[in-house]
Parts: structure tokens; C-alpha cells; sequence
């Protein structure tokens, strides 16, 4: 079994993507520029904000913090991102969610321009990946991608089973591993709470991935020997033993199924650690494409 | 076996969409209002269009059609689609594809207005109906779902095969029939050209969609007793026989097929008539969407 380590590779990402930057800079050429939005004071946002600030700093990636307090109008935060639109020094940016109440996520998401929508949530670049034209693809999507190229995981022609079909997640990857593309052309079927014989599927399936959000769903008896499985799932559960006073879960009961599957990626240390990763390498190809698209029309 | 007849079912949304535009008219209402845009002299798009703006007629609609010749520049041709995307009493419009090879394709559906894109070919539509948002979904597979709604066929926790994965049926139907709805919450395989059990995996399906545009690749053995399958597949055989000089061939060999199905679309006369009911559906759906916008600014 190989243990697929999101964190050593959303590590060697960064590095990378450090050495990629140094060179922009050695050659004079525009730096990566992100800017996130950040409102109210929500625990989880604003560690998860801070740990993109952080990891653009490491990189040598610009990065501005904007912060707005709970009770922000709806009004100053489009203003706000019509502003980060037409600003040519921002390469992408993004809104951290979830948002208060009084405040419409949807049209937050539809006011960011879709060549800066880094987090990939515009329907824009959803619609433009289900096209198999060049898109932002969403962090966790993304870095699932990523794993599989970088263990040099075979996708093509292989039966891939999706547990879970979220907008965010299920959905894409269903897309993306369906499509004729390196990391694709699997046989993809998409598992829900409305499937009948779920089991069944998921013990036919050379790739499994899950994505349903319900801790150790996937028992050892679901799995075929010499599976693939990337695990998703991450559900807090209360543990006074732990100094944050929970336990993350996955959906994949690690202990038993890592002894049939051939990869498995842990909760937590798989899929979770590259996010961030994936949102650097989006904010990346940001801003080498609005270099090249200034180039071209000076040129 | 049960015959899906999409001739009379397209006919009955005609008649439907003829008295919902009738009571628009008694009460004054905006009128829905297509145009289409022709280029050059293929002699399919000629006959497709026309058939279009005949039954815009046919129902009340009002029609526009914009011709221009093989050699239109590119420009023109987004200038006029700027004009329209502004022009308050389209309700939407459509531009005939294929282009001349001088005009980017991409380009062009890019241009159109999402919100007056009644092909629903935009990136933004196809992204707003894989994120379950209000979205206007391409004549196929909206045509593929009036059939299965209006022929009551259960979808949900049905294995449903979709044979081809292309950008304009298969993918957003595989889509479609995953989503939570009343003709969703299926459990969608999509299977293509790398897929290695493809005839063992058809053989379980509940519903089978063919689209791969392979003449009756969907042979009795590949079908399960009771299944529904519907045919997507139009290939132009030359047969000298026929008045048009070719046969049209589905990818299901009906004849062995029918005997074993419960429900079965032809070809022709299953999907492909749907295609122009589609239309008219996005196209009403347009206008009634602008008036209660339009309302909604002056209240």
C-alpha cells in the first residue's frame, strides 16, 4: 500500500512554485498578486485566510488581506469586487465563504469576473471545465488531479466511483475524470444518497473516491484489493483528547481499507493540504495569462 | 414496449406553447421573439432554420432571421450579436453553427448574452445546470428530459448507462440525470471510446442513452430485459432508394432492440424532433424571465 501524502506534495507545490516566482522576478516580469476577502469573524475562515496570506508569503506570492466586519452591506462587498476586477495588479481573488446571512453568496460569486475567480466558483469556469476549454478548477477538485498525476495513478480506462454529488466536489470530478484528457478518460459513475446498490458499485471499482461527507462510510468490504481510494471526507467529531477539542474523520475506514487498497490518502494529510496548494497554482496561471494577454496587446 | 414518439410529443409542446403565447397576447404581454442568425449556404443549416422559423410561426412566436453571406467577417458578426444581446425585444437568439472556418466558433457562443442564449451553449449555462442553478439547458438533453417526464419514466435510483461523453449530450446529460429532481437522481456510468466493459455494463443498465453516433452499436445482447433506452445516434447512410438520396440510423438496432426494451425512442421521429421544441421552450422561457425582470425594475 502507498500512502498518497497530500502534505509532502502540496510542500514540493510550494517549492515549485517559489522557484517559478523567483524567476519572474529575476526577469522583471509581473508576480502573482491574490487578494481574499475576508468578512466577519468566524473561527474557521479566518484560520483558513490566514493560512493562504501565509503560504503566498512563502512562496514569494503578493497577497492583500481585506477584512469587513459582520454587519458589511451587500453593496460595498460588489463594489469591492468590481474594483478587484478592473484592477490589473490583482491576478485573481477570492471571497472566503461561507458569508452572513443578509448577504447573497450567489451573487457574490457571479459578480467575480471568471478570469480572476481563482476559487474557480464562478459557473463560468464550471461550465468552461464540463466544456474541456481552458477553466479555474476548484481547490479540492484540483488537487485531487494533482495527486493522481503526481503518483502517476492510471486513470484511463479504469472504473472510477464517485460517493457524493456536491457542486464542489462529486460533480466535478465526475466531469473531470470522464474527460479525454491525462488524468481522465476513467469510467466514471456517480454514487448518491439515492443509489440502490451502492455497495455493490463501490466493490467493482478500481479508482473510489468519496466525497459524502459521512465519517468511514467506505467499510473494508466495499473496497476491491488493489483499489485506489481518495478520501474527501472531513467531519469534526468532538475529542476532548485533542488539544482543538475535535477529531477529523474521514469518509474511508482508514485502518481496515488501507490493508486492501493498492493507494489511499489520509484524513487528514491527503486531499485537505491541497487546497491551499491548488489555489496557488490557480492564482499562477492568473497572472501568466493576463501577462501574456498584455503582451499581446502591446505587441 | 412502449414507443417514445417524440413527433407527437413535440407537436403536443407546440400546442402547449401556442395557447400559453395566445393568453400572453390577450393580455398584452411581450410576445416571445427568436432570432436567428445564418451563414453562407450549408444546405442543412438552410433547412434546419427554416424549420425553426416555421414553427415559431406555427405557435405565435415571433421570429427574426439575419442572413449573411460565406465571406461576413467575424466582426460583423459580433457586432450584430452585441446589437441583439441589447435589443430589449429579443427574447433570445441563436447562430447557427457550423461557421465558416474564418470564424471562431468559441468566440461567437461566447459573445451571446447568457441570459439570451436559448441554445444554451454559453459556458455560464452549462456551469448554472451543473450547479443546479436556473439555467437554459441545449435542445438535446432538455428535449431527452421532456420525453422521460412526459412518458412518466422513473429515473430515480435507476442505473442509468450513457453511451458518449460529447459536450453537447452526453456530458450534461450524465449531468442532468445525477442531479436531485424530480427526472434526476439517477446513478449515471458515463462510458466512451477507453472504456473496457462497455457491453457488460450497458447489459445492467435501467435506462440506457445512446450518443456516440455509431449506427446500431446497441445490439440486443448489450440490453437488459425491460430496460428503456433512448436513441440519440443520427447517421446519414447514402441510400439510393430514398427521395434525400440517405437513411437516417440510430446507434440502437431498433428492430432486435424493441423486442426486449419497455420504452424505446426511434430514429427518426424519438429525440431528434424534440430538438426544435427545446428551442421554443428556452425561448418562452426567456421572454416570461426578461418580463418579470422588467417588472420587477419598474415596481
Amino acid at each position: 500500500m502507498i500512502l498518497i501524502d497530500g502534505k509532502q506534495t502540496a510542500f514540493t507545490i510550494k517549492e515549485e512554485l517559489k522557484s517559478k516566482i523567483a524567476k519572474l522576478k529575476a526577469e522583471n516580469q509581473p508576480v502573482p498578486h491574490l487578494a481574499a476577502i475576508l468578512v466577519g469573524n468566524d473561527g474557521g475562515s479566518i484560520t483558513y485566510v490566514n493560512a493562504k496570506v501565509k503560504a503566498c508569503a512563502y512562496i514569494g506570492m503578493e497577497s492583500t488581506l481585506i477584512t469587513y466586519g459582520n454587519e458589511v452591506s451587500e453593496e460595498t462587498l460588489l463594489n469591492k469586487i468590481e474594483e478587484l476586477n478592473n484592477d490589473d495588479s490583482i491576478s485573481g481573488f477570492i471571497v472566503q465563504l461561507p458569508l452572513p446571512k443578509h448577504i447573497d453568496e450567489r451573487k457574490i460569486t457571479l459578480a467575480i469576473s471568471p478570469s480572476k475567480d481563482v476559487d474557480g466558483f464562478h459557473p463560468e469556469n464550471v461550465g468552461r471545465m464540463s466544456l474541456g476549454l481552458p477553466a479555474f478548477v476548484s481547490a479540492t477538485p484540483n488537487g485531487i488531479l494533482e495527486l493522481l498525476k503526481r503518483y502517476d495513478i492510471i486513470t484511463e480506462g479504469k472504473d472510477c466511483v464517485i460517493i457524493g454529488r456536491s457542486s464542489i466536489v462529486g460533480t466535478p470530478m465526475s466531469i473531470l475524470l470522464s474527460r479525454n484528457t491525462p488524468t481522465g478518460n476513467a469510467t466514471v459513475t456517480l454514487v448518491h444518497s439515492r443509489t440502490k446498490n451502492l455497495e455493490e458499485i463501490c466493490k467493482k471499482a478500481d479508482i473510489i473516491i468519496a466525497a459524502i461527507g459521512k465519517p468511514h462510510f467506505v467499510k473494508a468490504e466495499m473496497v476491491k484489493e488493489g483499489a485506489v481510494v481518495i478520501d474527501v471526507g472531513t467531519t469534526r467529531i468532538e475529542d476532548r483528547s485533542k488539544k482543538s477539542g475535535f477529531k477529523l474523520y474521514g469518509d474511508v475506514d482508514f485502518e481496515a481499507v488501507s490493508k486492501k487498497a493498492s493507494y489511499i490518502s489520509p484524513v487528514p494529510g491527503g486531499v485537505g493540504p491541497m487546497t491551499i496548494a491548488s489555489l496557488l497554482l490557480n492564482t499562477y496561471k492568473a497572472c501568466v495569462q493576463s501577462s501574456s494577454k498584455l503582451a499581446n496587446h502591446q505587441s
